[in-house]
């Protein structure tokens, strides 16, 4: 069995190899070519573990992630997890992979698929609310998707933004950061705004004459009772899109508008169908997008990550 | 990270350890100190996954299983799988291991956890039908709890008999290994009867006369259409341990005789309660006992494993 860390996992595949790799699996969706059930949530105290398994002709796998609060106290990643991959064949275990990086590379690129589809293709300046481990993989995916020159920045923390310029320039050294104060500026300055808070409530002011003709993705929000995008966003853009179906049960960007009938259930569309030209988003006008993850993106990606290493040698294959 | 294989589990602990392992689990499943989930079961295609989550205060863990019908024909496993294990304070990643080698020694000390409470200490001679992978565990648990000289079997291969009969030797080189033909020959000479096989119907006589004053334990029979000890032993025993609550909705052998009432719920109860003597039984008279596993047996194993190879270096340690 194949070990890999986070370290071999951030060397194996190039931001190009990850988008093409996130977007096979929204296809794959598309087609019902993979079965994806419900993952498995379960709460013990405070701490929760998902069990989320999928299959594909090819491969099956299982991502066990643990969410842990009080870590937070001690400094320690509150979210952490495994990612078991097996051959679809056989059922052996091929690899067990660390999931926070496997993550973080699929998140960031899911993000930048709802750029690459539901914006202008000249866009040069990205907004971001929220520049943690999260907005610093959004703007890495998004500069690998549009010629990105500039990123404003909400970011209360001036250490979070002295680390997020840092990761940033790690990569896309001649991208500038701009902080700013409030989110209104953000507004004002960028054309496509991404929120990768944890807010429970909208993260930019609900004001039209602000929000109009520009392109929302929201990627923090992930219970019902979190919302990151305000209820204009969805008045004006009159269609959502979702990276897959189980987000509407899952996240308040996607309830609470249904709820309200800022939506109705027929426009809020998966962004595969974008991909596969099944529906089309006018990219001038208001677009927005909601991710939430889904089982199916890490198994696509763990199997490009197993592959990509055995090819290379890559990780510590041990005897199981 | 450890990674625990097969070889490195089968050597690291005693006979005896396991057996106050899995006692351990069943103490503390009565006394509501752990959280064990109904586990997930998902089939696609012929096959199934299993995932089988459990939370105790110093340890977590998720046992991924995957039952692949079509294995038998390339001569591979049909049932594989892995157990990570996780520290429950960080929820970090401790343990990968084979679920292989586990799954068979606690299943073994669960037969024989029926043996020791639930026969008269001097029984000297066990039947088993079926004499496969799981028979060969249940023969040798049997072995260490009573002091067996002669264990009379019904097994169809004669390459399985053999097979068998080396396994056994190997731990128990004196014990006699007595082949039958018929499971009438068996009841005639064995006071203790194991079933492990995966019949869908019973593998004994219906009839009391040869049934009665007996001690019956079912291991084979997973499913709600699988039964394998017949009628009459429920009525003759008027009580049916279990090894967890679980089982009441997954096998037949406790299904079917609720439903035939030849028991009353009330009549049956968890065999925890007999090490912790909330339950008692006439070891004289004819007892019954179903196990059929549970998520926290393959914790308390993964836990006393993980403890082991640390405290001997055992496993191959990378990092994660």
């Amino acid at each position: 069995m194949l070990v890999l860390n986070d370290n071999d996992i951030a060397g194996l595949l190039s931001l190009n190899e990850v988008l093409a790799t996130v977007e096979a699996a929204l296809v794959a969706n598309e087609q019902n070519s993979c079965l994806v059930p419900k993952r498995m949530h379960i709460d013990w105290g405070e701490n929760t573990l998902l069990a989320m398994p999928s299959f594909s002709s090819d491969y099956f796998g299982t991502k066990l992630v643990a969410v842990m609060p009080g870590n937070r106290q001690e400094q320690l990643a509150v979210t952490n997890g495994a990612m078991l991959l097996n051959d679809a064949q056989t059922g052996f275990p091929l690899a067990i992979m660390n999931a926070a990086k496997l993550t973080a590379l699929r998140t960031g690129a899911l993000g930048a698929i709802g750029v690459r589809y539901m914006t202008p293709p000249d866009i040069d300046a990205v907004g971001l609310i929220g520049c943690g481990v999260q907005g610093i993989q959004q703007a890495i995916f998004a500069c690998a998707v549009r010629p990105v020159t500039k990123i404003y920045c909400l970011q209360r923390s001036a250490a979070g933004m002295e680390a997020f310029r840092t990761a940033l320039h790690a990569q896309f050294p001649s991208v500038a950061v701009m902080p700013c104060e409030n989110a209104e500026t953000v507004l004002q300055q960028a054309s496509v705004i991404i929120a990768a808070s944890r807010s429970a409530t909208p993260v930019l002011p609900d004001d039209a004459r602000l929000l109009e003709n520009k392109h929302f993705i929201s990627i923090g929000s992930y219970k019902p009772d979190m919302q990151e995008l305000p209820d204009q966003v969805f008045r004006l853009s009159g269609k959502l899109a979702i990276d897959s179906v189980f987000a509407k049960t899952e996240t308040g960007d996607i309830i609470n508008p249904l709820r309200k009938g800022l939506l109705q259930e027929k426009e809020v569309f998966t962004i595969g169908k974008l991909l596969t030209g099944e529906e089309k988003v006018d990219v001038h006008g208001t677009t927005a997008y909601k991710s939430a993850g889904m089982a199916l993106f890490d198994l696509f990606m763990a199997k490009a990550l197993y592959e990509k290493a055995k090819a290379g040698r890559v990780g510590m294959d041990v005897s199981f």
